[in-house]
């Protein structure tokens, strides 16, 4: 037709099955029906143009991706076991009961052993689209399985993986999308923490955490740490009882101090800030933040990062309120990847517990510069790890690995005070000549949602499980007879 | 050098990692190494050519058939959970256990209803290189975990997903290797059967089964199924004790009676045989069997497909028996592909009890010209059920699809007497205007053996299990303490 559609005669019409159904919604109101609504019809949903959209992109990212890495890098596509035994520390792996009484597989979070092991069985260069498990209970916006981009090479620096990478998201990234180039910008663990208050800052927002201690040195003399964070024009968006309610969401779990006030006149404050320390250092706070009429001020006062940290909830809460209220701060078509390295090798235990963790995993390298600190002052120590960051989002991480036996029983020994007897495969292969080796897992389902320009993974997942890990359409997980659990010499307890 | 090698001179070497470990054999006589010391060492196997040649082969042929499949015909790659429902008859499905007391995910053995479910979801050409799961105890060569190319179309018929799949297999197969052409022969299940005696004959062996009834109708009058198989020049090379084996072998499991002749001379037979039968007919045996001097006579006499099946395994067993002894029959660089179609649709169901199962499984649709014996005969109807083998092994095997609420409601109760509001998701799908479709599932790794010419699946995955599902490398399965079973409430049986 003139109009540029077309018309279509039609001489016979077969119906070749009746909707015999009274569907749940009008499938043109979709986007009004409630999510559980949705994940129950899933079937229904997927012919949301949306949905159809978004997995036929993700295929054809993730072909892309194949071709890049095979035919033009000589990768090779290795398929890993999903049912495997047990690692140290792997607390949120699901168990699979098997024949042979009280014995388990479990269902890997990765496949980082294996990928090493492949290293040592001189498949040189390998990928594979792996389908991951991690069992965190019910989390929102994660899935019990999901998939990561796995590789891993021999005789890699930091620099190869991270100009391969590059590479492969250029390559693949859908190219009426691209509007991002490489290299990408990069940034120290420390200065991302110093500079944004956390290890995966969204670099679309300006706004930067300041060292103010020498303004206040006199007043707080206790708090080895002062840091402020200037919101340009935070007053005209965000009322008093929404910035109380955003230092009390930020302080959370931190036992750093956090002050906020609304700057009225550059000489005076709101009754939310301590009138007197304003107000003697006005000046001197103008000038160093740059502060201006109707921006809102933010000061955090205690140890290490932790004033850091709550500023930069401070940082993304503040923007995500303005843009409620319709102020653009972050572009949605703007890819702002940022790779962080120079993380810590280790942190202090995260129960609280004497000694050392693994900030990332066992067998992640030290810094070639810290060698030596790791016999002496190991929680000093750099790793080889590099994350890539995308829009504040963690999208992937990697590191050169350990290759050496003795060194990765050390660090499982001695500073770890691990079961090393556990890995004992791992170590044995180590000795076997394996060369130096490193590699990266990017996050799939992460990725595929920034692409899509959706806010949930489960836009970009064809059947994805509820939050509490429920397939809403199936029913599963489901109860199961004693007679299906016997064959397992399994009870459940009552 | 003049010999077209290379001579490197060299001006420095640094030794990256030295072996430590006193390599557990000399990785040059790998082949003599005993399989489980193999395994063991898996990584360290993985380093000979064999291993090295194999993977990066399945590497390459996946990736070509995902150029096929996407590039040429517009196929998109979805993923679907593995973390799914026990589906009805699903005994094999391994059972993981979740937070929530008394509820089990299952690692499914396909993805039969997810794809399905694309198909009404308007995903209408849907594949994925897909894992899944089958626990089948201890079983020589076959794995707890595989893979299989998995494929559903909408819209399409049988022809349709034949030539995909000759398509599909003529454009990813070794160039080097390609030694046959499309289209495949095809033969119907019937003809497999009454000359083979089997659903996925080995065609690279000429040898068929024969009717002989009319010859012995009068002799053994009860047995309504009478057949032979000659095997030429078999009394050459196969010793009287070892056709005994063959008939001992052949016969387990039928009530089928077998009985085996060495043909010394045209007129006269062996102690194995009935004298007297043998003298009585052994001109008509001649001329319908074309016998010869040295070969072996089997004659069997049952009901239905008995006496085939027994042959069929004299068949393939003369054939091994044969080959030992340095006869070359079949060539595995031929590639021997078939098709066999109009499988019936159900059977006796195999437990003994009354009533019928599905020969396949219970979405396949009916052949369309024996629809109406559904509710009249349905042990008669056929189906649209396609097997595709290779070399005597099936390789793959698929339907169109029922895509009729009311039919497959009516399959369910009134022929499986199945429970059917174990599927009733599939059934409210299937009721929103389900296309009608189909589609085919390869299985990867036994197909890849074949491509490799190795007997042994085991030798075409990077990470295998042992015959009893053990990973002899890391030990898996393991015990796991009751802590790490309190979280999915479970204990084990003492």
């Amino acid at each position: 037709m003139a109009t540029g559609q077309i018309e279509v005669e039609v001489s016979d019409l077969w119906l070749l099955n009746p909707r015999q159904l009274q569907l749940p919604f009008e499938l043109k109101e979709f986007h009004k029906v409630k999510e559980s609504l949705r994940m129950e019809y899933r079937y229904l949903y997927l012919r949301q143009s949306l949905m159809q959209n978004n997995l036929r992109l993700r295929s054809r990212m993730v072909m892309k991706m194949r071709e890049f890495l095979t035919n033009k890098h000589d990768f090779v596509e290795v398929e890993t076991p999903t049912l495997f035994r047990r690692t140290p520390g792997g607390a949120k792996e699901f168990l699979v009961p098997t024949r042979d009484p009280g014995k388990f597989y479990t269902l890997p979070q990765s496949p980082q052993q294996f990928k090493q092991l492949l290293m040592v069985g001189a498949i040189d260069r390998y990928f594979q689209i792996a389908r991951c498990y991690r069992d965190e209970g019910a989390k929102p916006d994660r899935q019990p399985e999901f998939t990561q981009v796995d590789i891993e090479m021999s005789f890699v620096t930091q620099e190869g993986i991270i100009s391969l990478i590059e590479g492969l998201l250029s390559s693949s990234w859908p190219e009426e999308k691209l509007t991002f180039q490489v290299p990408f910008p990069r940034m120290t663990y420390h200065q991302a923490m110093s500079l944004y208050g956390t290890d995966k800052p969204d670099t679309r927002l300006s706004w930067t955490i300041k060292d103010v201690k020498e303004i206040f040195s006199e007043e707080i003399p206790p708090a080895p740490v002062i840091q402020g964070l200037r919101i340009p024009k935070g007053g005209k968006y965000i009322s008093s009882k929404e910035v109380d309610d955003i230092v009390k969401f930020s302080k959370q779990g931190f036992s750093a101090n956090l002050l906020a006030t609304k700057v009225k006149a550059l000489t005076s404050t709101s009754k939310l800030f301590s009138k007197h320390l304003f107000e003697k250092h006005h000046k001197k706070l103008v000038a160093m933040l740059e502060l201006e009429e109707e921006d809102i001020l933010f000061l955090s006062f205690g140890n290490q990062y932790e004033p850091h940290m709550a500023l930069g909830k401070v940082r993304l809460k503040c923007a995500d309120k303005m843009e409620e209220k319709g102020v653009t701060l972050r572009n949605k078509e703007k890819m702002h990847f940022l790779w962080i390295q120079d993380f810590p090798l280790f942190l202090p235990r995260e129960d609280g517990s004497e000694g050392l963790e693994s900030a990332h995993h066992p067998f992640t390298a030290p810094h070639p510069e810290d060698q030596a600190l790791l016999y002496t002052c190991p929680h000093k120590a750099r790793s080889q790890h590099y994350d890539l960051v995308l829009n504040g989002q963690e999208i992937g991480g990697g590191s050169i690995r350990i290759h050496s036996a003795q060194l990765q029983r050390y660090v499982l020994n001695n500073i770890l005070k691990e079961d090393s007897t556990q890995l004992e495969h791992l170590l044995t292969a180590l000795d076997s000549g394996c060369p130096p080796h490193g590699g990266i897992a990017l996050g799939l389902d992460r990725l595929m949602a920034i692409v899509c320009q959706t806010e949930s993974i489960r836009d970009v997942i064809a059947f994805p499980k509820s939050h509490e890990g429920r397939d809403l359409m199936s029913g599963a997980p489901t109860y199961v007879s004693q007679d299906e659990l016997d064959i397992y010499h399994i009870f459940v307890k009552k």
